[in-house]
Parts: C-alpha cells; sequence; structure tokens
C-alpha cells in the first residue's frame, strides 16, 4: 500500500521532549533544587462539584435497565445542544441546536474539520500559533501562508488584501500569545473572508477568560461571521476538562460553499466517522452550563486570572514588554537582554528553577518571546514569579 | 474556498431513516399493534456493576485536587494498554502497551487510520458490509473492489490472486452476516496481503461473541498478520460500551510500509488531532478486563448468544438458510419465498410487527437476505420469534 507521503513532511515535535529532556538534566544536576512548571497549558483545579455529581449520578444511570443508554445521536445529546444554545444567548449569538457538533474536545474537531476541505486551498495561519493549525494541515498537503504577529500589531495580525487564503485560522484569546481581537479587528478578518470566499476557522478555547465586556466572546458577535466561519470551543480551559474531554464546533447553516452548506458536509463527516461523546461526559457537560456549574468555574478561573496577575504584576514592574495575562491565562513576553527563547529558557531553569514555554517552538516569529501560563496553585505561581523578579533585575 | 467534492459521490444513507419511515406509517396505521424491534445493533443490557463503580470512582477522583487528572497520553493510560495486553496475552497474542491506541470508539478508529494511506491506493470490501468502510474511502477518493459474498462461500469471501489490492477490509464476526473466519481462511488473507505488500484492517468488534475455541478472536493468532494487520476493537458489544464510547486499536511495531513503521504514522496522526479518552471512561474501561468484568460481561454476553439460538432454532426448524448466531449476535437469513429484502421487511412488520433490517442495505450482495440481532430483552425476543415463526409457515 502507499502511504500519506505528506506526513514525511511533518517536523517532529520537539518542543515539549526538548523541555522535558532539559528539565531532566536540570534535576540529575540538581537533585535538591526545587521546580516550578509554568510551562504546559493544561488545569490544575478538579472539576466544579456540580460536574462531578452530574458524571457520578450518569455513571449509575448507566447501571440500571431503565435509565441504560446506548448509541447517542454522533452530534451529541439534545440536552447539552440545548445548554449551549443557552450559553450562546447570553452572548446574543442566536444557534440552532442543528448547528452544534458536540466532541472530545476542540483538538479532534480542528483536525477533524479539515475533513469537509479540498486538498487544493491556500491556508493562512499566524505565527505564532498553536502548532496542531500547522501540522494538520501539511498531513493533507495544503499550501501554508504565514501572517506574521510581532510587537508593532501586539501579536493581533490583519489581513492583507494583497494575499489570497482560502481558510483561515484566528486563535482569540490567543494560544501562546495571550492577545485578544477586538470587535474592529475581527470585523476586517470577516469582511475579506467574505470577499474571498474564504472560510474563517475560530478557535475560541479561551473565550471563558475574557473579562473586558467590549471584546468579542465568539465570531458570531461580529456581524457577517455566520456566512464565512466555523467556531471551535472546548470545555477544557472553560471548566477544566483537559481530561475528562469534551468539546463543540458550530458549524452554522447560513454557511455555504457555493451552493453546499458546510453544516451538512460536517454532518456526514460526523455521523460516518464518529460516534458520539460518552453519556456520561455529556452529562458533566451539561452541568457546566447550569447556573450553578457557571458559577462554580467562574471562581476557578478567577483563580487563574489572579495567577496571570501576579505575574503580569513582575514584568510590567520589570518594564518587559508583554501581552496576555488580562483576559487570557498565557503570559507571552520578550526576553529580557535580547535572549534567544530558549537561552532565556536555560536562564530561568537554571538560575530560578522556573519552566516555561520558549516562544520559538510556537512558529518563527516566536524566536526572543517567552510564555508563562496562569494554570498553576497560588502558592508556586507567587514562588516562580520572586524568582522572575529576581532574575529580571539582572538585565 | 473548495469543498472535498468526493463529498458529492457519497450516497445519502437511507437504511435506517427509510425503516424509521416505514415503522413510524406502520404506527399511524395501526396505534393497538405492538412492535419489536430486532433492527439496530445496539445492546440493551446495562454496564456490570464493576464498571459503574470504576466511573463514579474515577469521577469522584476529578473532583479532588490530589487524584484531578488533566491531558493524559493521546494513545490512553498506561493502566488500561496494560489490561489491553494481558487480554491478548490471555488469546496467546504478545502486545506491548505502544502498539495500542485506546480511542472513543472502533468507527472513529476506522476512519482516522485512512489519513495514513494515500489517496492513491485499491480498497478491497467485502459485500455486504459495515457500511462505513465503503462511505470513509469514498470521502478520500479511492478506488474501491468488492470481495462478493454469498451462499456459496457462507458469506466469508476469500482473496482472488488475479485481483491487486492495497488496503482490504475484514470484519470478523461479520456484521452484518455473523460469519466468522476460521483460522485457515484468515491465513489465505493475510498471506495474500504479504504477497501483495497490501494492509488488512481487521475489525474484530463482535470477537467477544465467539464461542468456538477454535475459532480466531484476534487476526495476530495468524501467522505473519503482525507484518500486515491493523487491528480494530471496540467495548461497544463486549461490554455495552455503545453510549460510553471506548475502542482502541493495535498497530504492531513489525507493521511496515517500505521501511516506515505505521504505527510510527498513526501516533503521528493521533497526538496531532486527538486528545484521548476521558480519564473517567478510561477507568470503566479498565473494570472491564478486571476477572470481576469479564465474568460479568460474559453473562450479558451468553444473554444476548441465548437470544440469538431461539432466533436461530425457530429459522432451522423452518429450513431458511442462515448464517451467524452461534459466534456472533447477528443472524443474517435467506428471505423465504425469493422475497427481495425490502418486500420481506414490508411482510415481517405488516403480518408480525418486527422490525428488522434489510440485507440489501449493507451492499448489492445483501439482496435477497435479512438481519436480525440478539441485541433485545428475552420475552421480545420469544415473541418475535413465535411470529416469525407463524410467517414463515405460509411459505
Amino acid at each position: 500500500m502507499n502511504i500519506n507521503k505528506n506526513y514525511l513532511n511533518l517536523k517532529d515535535s520537539y518542543l515539549f521532549s526538548k523541555i522535558a529532556q532539559k528539565v531532566s538534566e536540570y534535576k540529575t544536576q540538581n537533585p535538591s533544587k526545587e521546580i516550578i512548571r509554568l510551562g504546559i497549558g493544561d488545569v490544575t483545579l478538579p472539576l466544579a462539584p456540580v460536574v462531578v455529581r452530574a458524571m457520578s449520578a450518569a455513571a449509575q444511570e448507566m447501571g440500571r435497565a431503565e435509565t441504560f443508554r446506548g448509541y447517542g445521536e454522533e452530534q451529541g445529546y439534545s440536552f447539552l445542544r440545548q445548554a449551549l444554545c443557552g450559553y450562546y444567548k447570553n452572548k446574543n449569538v442566536l444557534l440552532e441546536e442543528t448547528e452544534i457538533f458536540v466532541s472530545d474536545g476542540a483538538k479532534s474537531d480542528l483536525g477533524n474539520i479539515l475533513d469537509i476541505f479540498d486538498a487544493d486551498n491556500t491556508v493562512l495561519i499566524p505565527d505564532p500559533v498553536y502548532p496542531a493549525y500547522v501540522d494538520t494541515n501539511i498531513m493533507c498537503g495544503r499550501k501554508i501562508i504565514y501572517a506574521a504577529g510581532g510587537v508593532e500589531n501586539n501579536f493581533l495580525p490583519l489581513p492583507d488584501k494583497n494575499i489570497k487564503a482560502d481558510i483561515i485560522y484566528l486563535c482569540s484569546p490567543n494560544n501562546p500569545t495571550g492577545a485578544v481581537y477586538d470587535k474592529a479587528s475581527l470585523k476586517l478578518w470577516v469582511d475579506y473572508a467574505l470577499q474571498n470566499a474564504a472560510v474563517i476557522l475560530f478557535d475560541g478555547a479561551y473565550e471563558a477568560f475574557i473579562r473586558d465586556k467590549d471584546l468579542p466572546t465568539s465570531i458570531y458577535q461580529i456581524e457577517g461571521a455566520k456566512k464565512c466561519a466555523i467556531e471551535f470551543c472546548s470545555l477544557s480551559k472553560t471548566a477544566g476538562f483537559t481530561g475528562t474531554r469534551c468539546g463543540y464546533t458550530i458549524v452554522p447553516h447560513e454557511l455555504l460553499a457555493g451552493d453546499v452548506p458546510l453544516n451538512k458536509f460536517y454532518l456526514r463527516r460526523q455521523t460516518t466517522k464518529f460516534n458520539g461523546v460518552s453519556y456520561i461526559v455529556q452529562r458533566g457537560a451539561e452541568a457546566v452550563f447550569s447556573p450553578e456549574g457557571l458559577a462554580q468555574n467562574k471562581e476557578n478561573i478567577n483563580y487563574y486570572m489572579a495567577n496571570a496577575q501576579i505575574i503580569a504584576a513582575a514584568l510590567g514592574a520589570a518594564d518587559i514588554w508583554f501581552t496576555g495575562g488580562k483576559n487570557s491565562p498565557y503570559i507571552w513576553f520578550k526576553c529580557p537582554g535580547k535572549l534567544s527563547s530558549w537561552d532565556f529558557f536555560d536562564k530561568l531553569l537554571g538560575e530560578a528553577g522556573v519552566v516555561g514555554t520558549p516562544g520559538v517552538g510556537f512558529g518563527a516569529q516566536g524566536e526572543g518571546f517567552f510564555r508563562l501560563t496562569a494554570f498553576g496553585n497560588r502558592e508556586n505561581i507567587i514562588k516562580a514569579t520572586e524568582k522572575l523578579r529576581a532574575l529580571l533585575l539582572k538585565f
């Protein structure tokens, strides 16, 4: 048989394995020193009690003949899709249940959605960016062009009329930079997509961290977006579901490719290649959007955001350029002393025992920048920030 | 943007919607008559108590900081992969943990695996067959050829040396026919695959229903299979997980395409486009393979198989040709009186109030055949079989 040769064009994903290796070497050389990890974007707080209760109850239901559930609809149970419609109504976005596809997470969906597009499309991806956007497109041999982020545009690139793209990735709040598009900027992207018959793949995985009421938490808050955008979201960061696994994708009925509704194509994709998310997990996800669930998860997000403010304050005091940390759990900053991303990584680990993520791991434009995450516990964040503060004083 | 035009070549999947429509019409015309459904391959018995306990406990763990779990390995937790290694050891198949990929179900995996193969491959699919094999390959524009099943080969087609195929689907016990390959027949397929540098995609979703100790429950019980076969399995039928969602795929390290290990490609696919199965569900799956779980699920399977024997006995008594029902929850039989599949469907519904599945819905070779499933409760199975018996007497 012939393999998919596009896979041979993938670069090995060294980033996190290289970090792990460096941390391991440091540990061997400094067995008594404490290490604080602010590198990986994984949550640390446990699930909200209402979610745990819902999943325990659902597990019990599965054990009784009268309440047992077999195959559900591939797109998700109505109870969860209705809960999501309610969540979006509070954002002033009206959705139909059939526009929502429940899944095991945004990472799966961001890969799966590409099935419905031809290999012959030009893909526009911001740089720096979540690496899966790039790799999933290399896997099907698409042409990729980049929109450069940098200090000059606050890592929020805007459309260039001279460049023709068919599929556009936007991530806001951005991973890794934490930068958030405002409505006017997003409108420029929506207008560009409509003019170019392009589709925007909008990754809103961090929308729950937005606190500034003027910033959009869904692309559908922008006029025209339902005609050109697919939105991906996840409960991973909203509700600590990184190990529980649930996300959703919105494909509006108004979104057409010529006369083909993309919703119909994605429905066919999902009913053919997917069998839905566990009933137990969907009951947990439903509980996330109950008033009690929203309140409990808001507390968790407030906790992480207070962490972010502690880190941000230290960078501000040291006069370091940074973005994020206000409406996002990520803080992205310029390495001091014009150090490269990896040189600063080594310094931060070697001198402070703190593990972060080198910006260059997210794309060429990330060179010279660095990402810290606010998903740790308070005590560690305070300790790590003190060490960071001391290190920055040396520059 | 350009859509994937291969999707336009998909036929609408009318089968189950047409059945639903006919049942709905019958109900309107016969509001007082009872309907018994032996059509859809969904389980009805609740989950084993040990599985429910494991999932409840795991949900509780997720609610406490000390036991909370975030991202797990995309390929599945070691505790579950080790349990699967043990399950296979009892089949005399030795696997390494890294050869196993845990997923949300075989349907997903059967679609996802195709990512690692080029569109330029000839796919050989038995007819009749589970429709997803065909549709997932149409979606990527592959050439499909069929291996005809029929009474003459007991719906177990064997390889034809004059036909060149690159990707071969085998499903044993088969859905929809319930037929099971013996070791000698599977060996012919393995030899064919090795000679043609083809890969076998072996769907073993119903392996737990095999009771004849001489029949293979894994393709790796056949010499040489690790060099040419990927095996898919699911807990859906083994342990009633149709709504709980867990399956696994085995890609042996020995399986190469030229010098590329397919395991490495699939690992890259899964780590890029998947984020693992819910921790809670994986703990439930682990419990399935505990001694207590195996015993409890064996009872459930015995229950279904006793149902199958009741149906099979009625067909035998009426001298109807059938396959399945012995090592499979499916019974596949020749429609009496040379009726077409849909004509018999109408007669069985209209005269007996029993819903089955027309064989032609699984491929052209299924015309004139019919599928019943043993996944109902005993009382209904007995009632439906009496009605079927009475109907068959009329021919």
